[in-house]
């Protein structure tokens, strides 16, 4: 029987899906379950969206263009530009998820065993998106002790080696929920300027920032142009994860010229997907006010509760809808595997992401978890009561 | 300004796309172009699948599982039973197109530097997604004097190295429209079984087959099981270009496991284009008579219309929608250029393919074009007559 590859063999389980087949087993015993370990908003996708996508009247659904629909690009351009995020379509390319502009980009500016540095903890799939292009993570450690402030620009700059190709950053971040401040984005810039590096940001959450603070965009720094590259994606903001629509802003023409290589590889991103994508952009303000009322409402309860367990850790999030727990437990694999196998209350049980697959720094991480707050706000109540519950009894 | 890969400088171009600037001057100078360049159908998406679109009830467009709806999967696996490809659902990972297919198997089966032999010409963008993954393509060259036939298998055996992983074909074929007879399958699978190879089909033209002939696929072979992987898309299928689904199909438990590791970092397929083609798999037996009739006419009158032509080959495709020409020009690229920039009859000019995008070998195929008959009749008569009248001015 031929083998696998290495690089195959390497790849890391995803830490939000590993555990479905212990989920599936829980649900045919008869249990149900809260999801909190996926970023899976139960928010309705605007309607202009789903409409949009129902009154369309393609006969041929042909491939659009590698780069997107001009349609698409132009309207947002405006988007960005009404975020003061000054750009033209022409530095947008339209991809399929977020997940595929990381992969074009990675493979467009690293080559195998150069190196990116990453505040972690940080997205797990960045981990698997590095394994597929053969890049090494670098991690810029942060602690739940400082709420996952960004470390000090010593530190950083100490992570710095000849194959440092690019420092990526969630903004605001996945999994911890922070929000840089203007302050932390100008210390990035003004690192990835000196030392000739790109300024990656993943801001698929921008929409998502409470306490009355502001999004501030890498994009909004003065002379970053040719080293900034913007992540995007439909998915949580209009709550259109399955749409599979993201895209790369990028004013650096020569990784446009790149990038869209990779894309015309692909051929083309989902039609029907863009058609809906175009038409939310027309969402109005106020979907925007209501889901970021609720996610703050949902993120106060959710704090509030588990700040009534005893031996916990909380990082309070200022944006995206994620928290890390920090949990009296040694392995939180295990205790997660655990909840879904072997502990219910009334037929109950909650599945969570284990923050292990949050960290490539050996050893960081294992008594964490992630929960994502996209349950309303009875489950959420439901949901830590269980949690507080099973600490009671579980031993490892 | 930070610099951009190696990776990304030697990602080639696509020789399908490269020619849109030439095409959009063209345009804007008042020429009607044929597009003879790409396969993107001109058959109308079955009515099943379109109105499945329009009828959906989503109103959380969510996250699909990441092998895609089982729904699907179950529908696709009676689809592929009762085409004698023996599968389960479980066998079967939907991808967003065949190209993410191939780009999760590369991945999955090939470390940088390991080898793939692919019979040339082959469809080019199985260069750019060898590329991504830094495998080296080694072509088994097919002659448009014998048809594009498999080349012997002494000489197949003769390119095999420690560092051969697999055997790649496409059947029938783009660009040459080649049908492998079940003695050709049946070789290879022998060769694949002996020097213990995998063998992937690129299986998405397996409807277009004329002439009466049969498709035989590689999983109809005994004892294939653990090497054979089949990659199919709905793309040309349901002239469903657009919708980005396609899938992959095996039996080795392995790979399927180290393909969802890929799956589950992209997260899922698109949603909506699910819909579709799930909704496409009831698609009646009358449409794909009427297709084949009349690709079997546009390949007739396409294939009379060029035999007109002094000084060029055609070779003869039993299935898919292309062909190889030969042309009495050296540069092919310079050819196709020029047809766009600096020719017309009454206004009209045509865009072709330059072939030597679909060949590896340095110096081959740089002479000839691929054309794709998914005009009308019509159109293509004046395409041809258009090749005559330049071919008869141009000068290389």
């Amino acid at each position: 029987m031929p083998s696998i590859s290495k690089k195959g063999y390497n790849m890391p389980a995803s830490p939000i899906r590993k555990l479905v087949p212990y989920a599936e087993q829980a649900i045919e015993n008869g249990k149900s379950i809260y999801y909190l370990n996926i970023g899976q908003p139960d928010i309705k996708t605007p309607k202009v969206a789903l409409e949009a996508v129902k009154q369309n009247d393609v006969e041929i659904l042909s491939y659009s263009r590698s780069e997107g629909s001009d349609t698409y690009r132009k309207k947002l351009a405006k988007y960005y530009n009404n975020h003061n995020i000054k750009v033209s379509h022409k530095d947008i390319i339209v991809t399929t998820g977020a997940s595929e502009a990381l992969l074009f980009l990675f493979s467009s500016i690293m080559d195998p065993d150069d190196e990116v540095i990453i505040s972690e903890p940080f997205y797990a799939n960045y981990i698997a998106f590095s394994t597929a292009s053969g890049v090494k993570v670098v991690p810029a450690v942060c602690d739940i002790d400082d709420n996952f402030a960004l470390p000090s620009i010593e530190s950083f700059e100490k992570l710095i080696t000849p194959k440092t190709k690019a420092i990526l950053i969630c903004n605001p971040g996945n999994p911890t929920g922070y929000l840089y401040s203007k302050e932390e984005i100008d210390k990035l810039a003004s690192i990835a300027i000196k030392h000739d590096l790109f300024l990656v940001a993943d801001e698929v959450y921008r929409e998502f920032v409470y306490d009355g603070h502001k999004h501030y965009s890498i994009m909004q720094v003065d002379g970053i142009d040719q080293h900034a590259v913007i992540i995007d994606s439909v998915s949580k903001r209009y709550s259109m994860c399955g749409a599979r629509v993201g895209c790369l802003v990028s004013k650096n023409k020569t990784v446009m010229q790149t990038v869209l290589k990779f894309a015309q590889a692909r051929l083309s991103p989902p039609t029907y997907a863009q058609i809906a994508s175009e038409a939310a952009l027309d969402t109005p303000q106020s979907y925007f006010d209501d889901v970021i009322e609720e996610y703050v409402d949902r993120r106060n309860t959710l704090i509030a509760e588990l700040k009534k367990i005893d031996g916990i850790k909380v990082a309070k999030p200022k944006g995206a809808f994620y928290c890390i727990v920090e949990l009296p437990v040694k392995n939180s694999d295990n205790f997660a595997q655990w909840l879904l196998e072997h502990f219910d209350v009334d037929n109950e049980t909650i599945m969570v992401a284990p923050a292990g697959g949050f960290y490539s720094t050996p050893g960081i991480g294992l008594n964490q978890i992630r929960i994502a707050y996209v349950l309303n706000k009875e489950s959420l109540v439901k949901a830590v009561h269980i949690l507080k519950e099973a600490l009671k009894v579980y031993k490892d």
